[in-house]
Parts: structure tokens; C-alpha cells; sequence
């Protein structure tokens, strides 16, 4: 499955590899990319081992918000 | 010793951890305080032991702009 995720607050390299490891950690993860300027995430997953609200709570908490 | 750099590129608390890490690293730093919103790094450090140019070149390899 495939996804797009709108981050709001990513600023630098910094910020797109905390996003990314945030996700990473997820079981079920098996890609992400992360394009800073326009804050869209796209993320490769297994639905059957990870949802959106779990891949939007680890961003989160990573100090980001997740608008769509 | 009392300094205060002027760093571009800074956006985020992880680029302040960045900065805050590398000059940490250095010989002779004893205080580094990063104001984010005007890029001033204000630096407490003993002059017989590290010079601007080695702070600067520890910034820039983080990968920020030291302007003055």
C-alpha cells in the first residue's frame, strides 16, 4: 500500500530525518520519502501491520503535525 | 573569553543541537547559547585554547553559514 501524509513543520535535514526514523521504528514501514519543501511524506506499508493513525502518533511526537 | 557568532541556515531545534554539539566537541568551549530566531551563537571559551576559525570551521562542517 501506498500513502501520502502532509507534515506541517519540517524545516531542514534535520527535521526530514527524524520524520523518517520516527517511521522507520513502525512495523510494517517498508518505505518512506520525504520531500521537505512541500512537507509531503510518501510512505510504502503493509496495512496489515501498521495504520495511519500509528504512522501520524510517531510523527507527532517528533514535534510535527500531521494535517492530512 | 566571550564571543558571539552570526550563523546562517539555523531552523530548527535540532540545527541549534547540531551547532550546540559541534562547538561542544571542541577543546577549550565552556558555553555555548544558540538564539534560533536571530542566529546569534553566543560562545564562552578560553582563547589559549581554541580560536573563531576552529568554531567556524565546526559550524560550517554541520553545515550552517558563519557570516561574522
Amino acid at each position: 500500500m501506498e500513502m501520502t501524509l502532509q507534515v506541517n513543520g519540517m524545516t531542514c535535514g534535520h527535521c526530514e530525518k527524524a520524520v523518517k526514523g520516527a517511521l522507520g521504528e513502525l512495523e510494517g514501514i517498508q518505505g518512506v520519502d520525504v520531500d521537505l519543501a512541500s512537507g509531503k511524506v510518501d510512505v510504502v506499508y503493509d496495512d496489515t501491520l501498521v495504520t495511519k493513525n500509528e504512522m501520524k502518533e510517531a510523527i507527532e511526537e517528533q514535534g510535527y503535525d500531521v494535517v492530512a
